[in-house]
């Protein structure tokens, strides 16, 4: 039987922890391709490159494994790698991304750069999922999510995703309890708070750092926020059809300036 | 009565003709505040800055309205426009984004920098508007838009909008015939497919740019893209919850690694 072919990216740059430790991982379960960002793209969103040019060249950094850096977005890198890399070749199996340095919980996502290559992937009608990690520290462990990233990318592998659909994982940090097991979930109500850091340089202009403290409204036992707290692994279903379905007949009704 | 509060923003940068265009109309209706990137930030997607620092400058090119230039992101705008021009004072009624040089129909939302100011407000609980011309001509012409972006911002400002909801406004381009009105519509169930023009640079190094073109897979007559080939008015409620909800019992049926 052919093996899978597995796109890999990320949003934290090829020379991250993250990426490494995904890789090692997908070499076990088929063939692997990479192309993701030559420098950290965190925060970047579905941001894509198109008022600039792209840069993208071959990388040697993983032993065996045929892979791209390129200057742009995660978005990016997964429209690169389905138009130019593998143009007129065969298309991934699965598109996997991270694991990202951070939490990409609750309305993280939608500034997360992370699940934007998971996205693409899933608009391009490949099964795809994104694998973010927790905790923000320097010395970031990963080792207690591998089993759980090998299960989830072979399940997917194995049963296929809904169509348009992208997961959203999380894995909570590592504590000295083991991890409970894995919860589907919904997106949590949450938002971050923001502060800004307002300093100023040395010519004496005014500049900023942006901050903020996360608060979650959410009081739901089936949600992201709540599944990492209780040290499950967190996995929602992300669809990009935006429409707020249920608000169409209430502004059909409620407008009068329709005809 | 006191007048509303309207906060402007946009992403082809605060000299663009669109938001000039959108300042005006909006003076007719409130009190306006304009955030708007110091450069264009098309295709930003909901990109945010987090591992830069921010600019913020005061910006003297709107007659009579406070305005400030920001160095970030559409996003970043309305963040700082939220917690730091305005921390401590009034907020805004209603946060209008645009008018965009270029059409946020069907899956460009999710790349729209345009429409990333317009779900940050949403997720400030603020009613929230995108505006975008289907149009991307050098000599744009936005005057058959003036009355429809003032009569929905209205609307909008007498009704609200149901919670977490951004409107995702689109305009054909100028036509022969009139705008025959404005139709409530789904995100169209369309998607680009990239092409990379690839080139070499002086030095003889490889870069490419990303064009592509717009495939519409989409029958319905109750999507964006019927709505603006038909010369309607397209209204799409966005919400940033992207949860598949009817995915979660899909997956727990079918997976049988959870526990």
């Amino acid at each position: 039987m052919q093996k899978p072919l597995i796109l890999v990216s990320n949003d934290d740059g090829i020379t991250s922890k993250g990426i490494h430790t995904l890789v090692n991982i997908m070499k076990e379960l088929g063939d692997v391709i990479v192309v993701a960002p030559d420098s950290p793209q965190s925060g970047m969103g579905h941001a894509i490159t198109v008022g600039d040019t792209l840069r993208l060249e071959e990388n040697f950094i993983f032993e065996g494994i045929k892979a791209y850096e390129c200057s742009g977005t995660p978005a990016d890198c997964v429209k690169l790698a389905r138009h130019y890399v593998l143009r007129d070749k065969r298309q991934p199996d699965v598109v996997v991304s991270g694991i990202n340095h951070g939490s990409n919980t609750s309305i993280s996502v939608l500034y997360s750069g992370t699940m934007s290559a998971a996205i693409e992937g899933a608009i391009e009608g490949t099964p795809a999922i994104g694998f973010s990690l927790c905790d923000y520290g320097t010395s970031i462990d990963f080792s207690h999510t591998e089993q759980y990233v090998k299960k989830i990318t072979q399940q997917v592998l194995t049963k296929g995703l809904p169509k348009g659909v992208a997961l959203n994982v999380n894995f909570p940090p590592k504590r000295n309890e083991a991890i409970k097991g894995i919860r589907i979930c919904r997106q949590s109500n949450a938002k971050w708070v923001e502060d800004f850091d307002e300093r100023f340089d040395p010519n004496g202009r005014r500049y900023f750092w942006m901050t903020g403290n996360f608060v979650n409204f959410d009081k739901g036992e089936d949600n992201d926020e709540w599944a990492i707290a209780n040290n499950y692994v967190s996995v929602v279903p992300c669809e990009f059809d935006l429409t707020a379905h249920h608000s169409i007949p209430v502004l059909n009704d409620d407008w009068d300036i329709l005809n």
